[in-house]
């Protein structure tokens, strides 16, 4: 099956916004193993929407659109791909009935332009929304199948997910499932050199590898007749991998290393704090983006100044002065203080030189400190990420890596 | 002009990144006043791709292409341009010798294979490469313009932006300049019902709003024959939207919230610290984002578990027990704090309910006081930040934004 997709909005040609849909869909369609050709998009424009569509008939048998199913004169997708597609639109009263509620909860009157929203192509498969008004759905016309989902990033992605991955899932002979193994620590293109040729030569399950953001995530994905049949072929390919790579694989179908963190530290009954200098509150606002993080995490200290070191965390003034801020036992002694000012059980900490300015030829940019305290016991790791592409957030984005990988290994074992 | 842009890469269709290049060159696009009608994404493929550059070259004057300009045998988007578009490929010696020296600094050999990237179109404009070894070009064929930009990001834009922008100035009979209003505190709705018959009006200059992550941006655009009549034709409109939207203005032509704090802390030679309870250290991190901050900004404190509020910040325990952690005697206790803790000038303070669990009737998810202590005076602000789109990760995002919005307005006035 060759699928395309079309993003429709204005808004994407002024480069207000990614088009962060057409990477999701991707991401999915690449999930389910079908085979993705191009990305187009086109502005809130009758007539180049026409060509567009009827280019991609032409080519493909599956098109996604995204955007322009609104209620606003401007939100025509679907009306031009009827036309185009010699589909015609009925109003689809479950889908009225849907908006109408919708507007009754917010006490506010549902206008008449919103009706629009409720007209569908005959016959189509609708895809309620559960995020907002706009209903998509999936209409066929000459073989070719159209998949239609609202622009808004908080629509398109969970109608994608819980509508159009099961709608595309039921018509596929095959079920595709995959799993993700979570690794922080070793780069790509040192996860590629042991694993290559156990990559290329992976059919049913194949394994991808996938970078961002300093981590690395290889996709393990399994086609079956079953879900049951597909499902069990994936461990013995996870466990061989998380054997190869060891313990720079943090987790397996974990949603981030913070989260892991979170959970682990549940899990063994244990608390946490953090210290931190050149990250200035990263580490602590990772931790807390994990809802439910309050358990386990009791809070921290952002020690930017010395005096902040020395009165809050109990960091020696002689310590600062003989080895300076960003040293060895600077990290430990912040460590300790932060466990010791909130009762923590392990504590992290971070000092270092994130850039631009600031480094020098004994403690470059990029030069950073990281101390571990675990129930008394404290221990240092000294890292070097400076690089001349490397910038600011990206040495910071590194070291709360890597602060919160320390965290999770030492947890692991405790 | 009709301009389009066509990003080649397979990566973009499996969804392994977004196409940022072709955000940022839309942006770029829309400050030079050339419209934009498409964006294309095709994989690296030479069937595809002629296909895509014969469509393009039929429907636009101007096409931009990014990735595909390495050394490896999946590179080929210069090879297919030149075939498709009737151009000849010449080795361009300076370029090569820019590549040799790359390597010789890099200590390493270069390899055969990146010779290729010295080949370019007879007669095109050389875009020099400073951030990577692929340089880019300008070539013409009949009437239609293509420039070709190399794919990581971390490359497209400072070439676009150094290399490509002025080579289309240049071309352009008028000078296009623009300046940024930045808002925090109002909705786009908000601005835009008060300000829709001035921007419908404006011509020359335009006025357009962009909105992100809670804040608003109008971007003032000028067109004329000079740099300098442009520029002049600015600060009568810019000065007017300042006067008309009042304090909700946070900068024009800054970088962020942030930055804007940490310049106005230095200039009035102030200090600054946070306490930080539902936002876990997200305002510590946006301000300590600011290269250079650690002039004003001395540290701050998580506190997230009530013990560390009671504790480090001295917030009375009675006050805990009978207000409880999300009241505005909390918050304001914890500016106190932490002002008192680190010396600063000046402390802000968050207390709240981000979600998605911990609500109730009385103290909703969303619910959050803002504390601010200038000098010794306090002064509290209680948000209502929830709402049914709204997550865990857009509450804290607004709540940071609020933080650092009041701390703006208050040092304003200090």
């Amino acid at each position: 099956m060759a699928a395309e997709i079309i993003s429709v909005g204005t808004e994407l040609l002024l480069g207000e916004i990614a088009n962060t849909d057409a990477q999701y869909i991707s991401e999915c369609l690449s999930e389910l193993g079908i085979d993705l050709y191009y990305h187009t998009v086109v502005g809130d424009n009758v007539g180049r929407l026409t060509d567009v569509l009827r280019l991609a008939k032409s080519r493909s048998d599956l098109i996604i659109t995204t955007g322009g199913l609104g209620p606003t004169y401007d939100d025509l997708t679907k009306e031009v791909i009827c036309q185009t597609l010699g589909l015609e639109l009925e109003l689809h009263e479950p889908s009225l009935e849907r908006m109408r509620r919708f507007f009754a909860d917010l006490g506010k009157e549902m206008t008449d332009n919103n009706l629009k929203q409720a007209y569908l192509p005959k016959g189509c498969t609708v895809f309620d929304n559960d995020w907002g008004t706009a209903p998509g759905c999936a209409a066929e016309s000459d073989g070719v199948t159209v998949l239609m989902l609202p622009g808004p990033p908080r629509e398109c992605r969970p109608m994608m997910r819980e509508c159009a991955m099961p709608y595309l899932r039921n018509r596929s002979e095959k079920v595709i499932v995959s799993s993700n193994v979570r690794i922080f620590g070793m780069g790509e293109s040192a996860v590629e050199a042991i694993l290559r040729e156990k990559m290329e030569h992976a059919e049913n399950p194949t394994i991808a590898p996938y970078c961002k953001e300093g981590e690395v995530m290889l996709r393990v994905t399994a086609a079956a007749k079953t879900a049951a049949e597909a499902h069990a072929m994936l461990p013995p390919v996870t466990d061989e991998l998380c054997a190869i790579l060891g313990d720079v694989v943090y987790g397996v179908d974990v949603d981030s290393l913070e989260s892991c963190v979170v959970s682990l530290l549940r899990e063994k009954g244990l608390t946490m704090a953090t210290a931190e200098s050149c990250t200035g509150g990263l580490v602590a606002k990772r931790i807390t983006d994990v809802a439910g993080s309050s358990d386990v995490f009791l809070g921290g200290v952002v020690s930017y100044a010395n005096e902040v070191k020395r009165d809050v965390l109990d960091v020696p003034e002689r310590l600062l002065k003989t080895y300076g801020a960003v040293s060895r036992p600077v990290a430990a002694y912040m460590a300790r203080g932060a466990a010791k000012l909130t009762g923590a059980d392990v504590a992290v900490s971070l000092t270092g030189i994130a850039g631009p300015g600031g480094g020098s030829a004994e403690k470059p940019v990029g030069l950073v400190y990281v101390g571990l305290c675990l129930r008394g016991a404290t221990y240092v790791k000294e890292l070097h990420l400076g690089g001349k592409t490397r910038d600011r957030a990206y040495v910071r984005t590194l070291a709360a890596g890597h602060a919160l990988s320390m965290v999770q290994k030492a947890i692991r074992n405790a």
